[in-house]
């Protein structure tokens, strides 16, 4: 007896789910859980199903690819442990965060390694035995750091790649490489506060509310579909370090939060927007 | 084209997901929203489908008796307004929001009457067009009073009895007439502070967080099945006055989302726990 | 033996506390409650001192600008019970609101007038015996139309204008004419989402967080000092007018509780900050 | 110059804040920050001042000592870093939460030690350079073990004892020796749920809300004053097991929060509550 995760996405029609759950009857795969959603304005199926029992992947997927729509987007996950690169620059809440995590067994994934472009967080990375990659972006071009953070990376074969608070921008080049797969955490509300500095941008229009987005990274700054978000409340009593300070619960929390769902495979994208299953 | 909902509720069992949805097919129905959830500890499944076609009501359910197992609850609803009837006492801030809520379309629902054991919002009532009946409980038996109460409400066969802040405690004879058909709101974040005065409770207690519970009632006071709960923070400036006035918004706003929920038919009750699909 | 509230602003100095609670030991007036701030930014002081015991108006405050910095703000406000005039569109939710908290005493303030640039609103508001004064805005030029307004709303000499969903943008001459004296609330958490749609907008967006916020109103459109703000979680099952529908609770609680703020004269404005003692 | 707070607790009478910023404003001291509070059920003052300057401890407190009533607590703390002991059981967030934040200087803390009644967090304890005790409850009595405790912290005279999940009941004796000084974590919202096990009763209870509470340890289980609580919501789907899971974010944020309050000299203890200046 196995557990697999099956992910559907296709132009909605009628029938599909019966579709769906009468092939997963057929091959005697009991469904643990269920979770559809049908996107009205974009005519979108969304389904994550799962599955316990003895599986043939082969036929299984045959039957889903004869019964259902062509554009159908289907995928069979293994339960296996995923992988992640976790980049870095110099804070250490989000990158300790999910050290902590993934220690004691709160978040099930396997940290490759971490890559800084400062070499602040090797000590605490190595206290936990996990390889740090220290690649400075000082004297040498965009171009070259990316290239050598992707030699670095790409030697892990990682499921995703986490900006735990790496305070550089990527390049549309280095973010190709991992469609949907970078999930960064940005220190503000997203849409308010786009860019450097929220936090003094938020003291500075006097919000009585700051919070924390992770996102997928897409080539627009700021702009790629937003997994998860939270606040907490602040008044006149908080400079913009005192919100910096405060924020970071928020944004550690926030960022874990979002790997979670992404490693329960839970994650569907839909223009730049997420659905959560 | 018509809209209805089923619900079905029945022990778990291999293929439910694809038998209801196969049924739902045959009948040419097509499925808006589905939702789904299996109780593991009970083994008990549940399922909400509101669907879209011509229904032959009676094929239908019978098509669902013969392919499900037995001890199957199923219903067919129809997206015909509801109807209920408020009960209060002297707070006027959850009837004035049902009352605003069902005026601008934001609940839809018929409220058929309220009754009060005080007549101090007799007034806020008929302003909104609605029979309000003054049935004191003073210088009367609580039996008496009970049934001068159900003699009223029953006149109005409704659907659901509202307590919006009806301040006094009803006998086991008087729920059974209505299970699981009477929502109330408590004014604490159950099963912190049962009972009577829970914001003096709180107060003395030292909380940094009250809050609401709107929940079914049952024979058990305070005790009957959660459907909604929320918060707000207190610090030490509050007395509990300040903490009661405050806690009106988080009672209203509980309370209307609550009885917006079950109009819906989107709560199902399980043993003392609620399911919300 | 009389309560006021005395309000005290003026660039920082030392002492500042000692010589206020001098005076006011002097007059034997006793502090039941009292809350400063200093702005470092701007070395900006701020107290709220609430009072009470026999005033003598005139040789107080003479003897606090004897004491105080040039350049000083102060006001005594008696606890006399404050007027405002409401302005509306179509929707009912904030206006409901602040009608039943006005009516049972959780706001304490006399509603003037509702002034709404569409009828539909009337019969709310005179429900509850207030006067209503329907000026369209159609066929007539935006300045002849803000005319109308001031004219309505000046006969009531309001201490407040209370934008509760007027949809219409006012020009910096209507604003001028009530200096920090115009609350609004918008459907957003701002500074996302300024302008048109917001809910609109947030769908777009993908956010997983909508908000509303209270302001002050300046000529820049939804840029004034905020006074609150508050949130509530959305995910991809919420349309666009889900959200809208579900912002309601949220956007009435946040602007009653600004307004309440207003009323208990607890908010100060320091450039485009506000200051909540 | 020199930054001390003093904390100041007396019962209430006319001119106090008068009489103590008049005697820092005579020693030539800054107020940067001064925030005061009367409870007036109990008729008791509280006052926190942060004070800048150039400090002559002995006359600046006698000037106090002669102008303040008799029964006043007043005391004026330097702001050299305070030390903790940590005390834990098997579960590592809190405990790497802190860690983390007193490496980054989120909290400015001295952990002298760990103590473990389990070894399981030893490992984690040393990555991070501080002593961790092993003292097994196991074969012996309650009295044997605690006096091992007491032995173990004692050496390091903290100025606050942190349980960070840690799962014995502390005997009268115990908490005694330490008074106001230990700060549990109590993994739900009390008073909800008080003893063992709160995730499971919450469970059973059906509750839409999930919480942790922080508070001062008294002879009575979880009920000393509380100095922060926070929640997150639950629904259907989450498990007991689910519940303890997500609220362990809680639970670390909630603790690491009120040990930072009482790091800051904010926190007053009255009677059963707490007053956080």
């Amino acid at each position: 007896m196995e557990k697999k995760t099956l992910r559907t996405e296709c132009p909605d029609a009628v029938g599909l789910i019966s579709k769906i759950t009468n092939i997963c009857y057929k091959h005697q795969l009991n469904i643990i859980h269920n979770n559809e959603f049908v996107d009205n304005t974009n005519q979108q199926f969304f389904m994550r199903t799962e599955l316990e029992g003895v599986f043939n992947d082969q036929t299984f997927l045959y039957d889903l690819d004869q019964a259902l729509p062509k554009g159908t987007q289907r995928q069979l996950i293994s339960s296996a442990r995923k992988r992640i690169v976790i980049m870095v620059t110099k804070e250490a809440h989000c990158l300790g965060d999910i050290l902590v995590k993934a220690m004691d067994g709160c978040l099930d994934v396997e940290i490759a390694a971490v890559v800084g472009n400062y070499d602040t967080l090797q000590n605490l990375t190595e206290k936990f035995d996990i390889p740090f990659h220290y690649i400075s972006h000082q004297g040498i071009s965009r171009e070259e750091h990316e290239a050598a953070l992707l030699q670095a990376i790409d030697q892990y074969q990682p499921d995703y790649v986490v900006l735990a608070k790496y305070m550089r921008i990527l390049t549309p080049e280095f973010v190709a490489h991992y469609p949907n797969q970078i999930i960064n955490i940005h220190h503000s509300f997203l849409p308010a506060f786009i860019g450097a500095k929220p936090y003094q941008q938020a003291y500075e229009r006097g919000v009585k509310i700051i919070g924390a987005t992770a996102h997928f990274v897409t080539n627009d700054l700021d702009e790629g579909p937003i997994i998860t978000q939270n606040v907490i409340p602040v008044d006149h009593n908080f400079s913009a370090s005192d919100m910096a300070r405060s924020g970071r619960d928020v944004e550690k929390t926030v960022l874990s939060k979002a790997l979670g769902l992404v490693l329960d495979d839970r994650v569907f994208v839909l223009n730049n927007r997420t659905v959560i299953l």
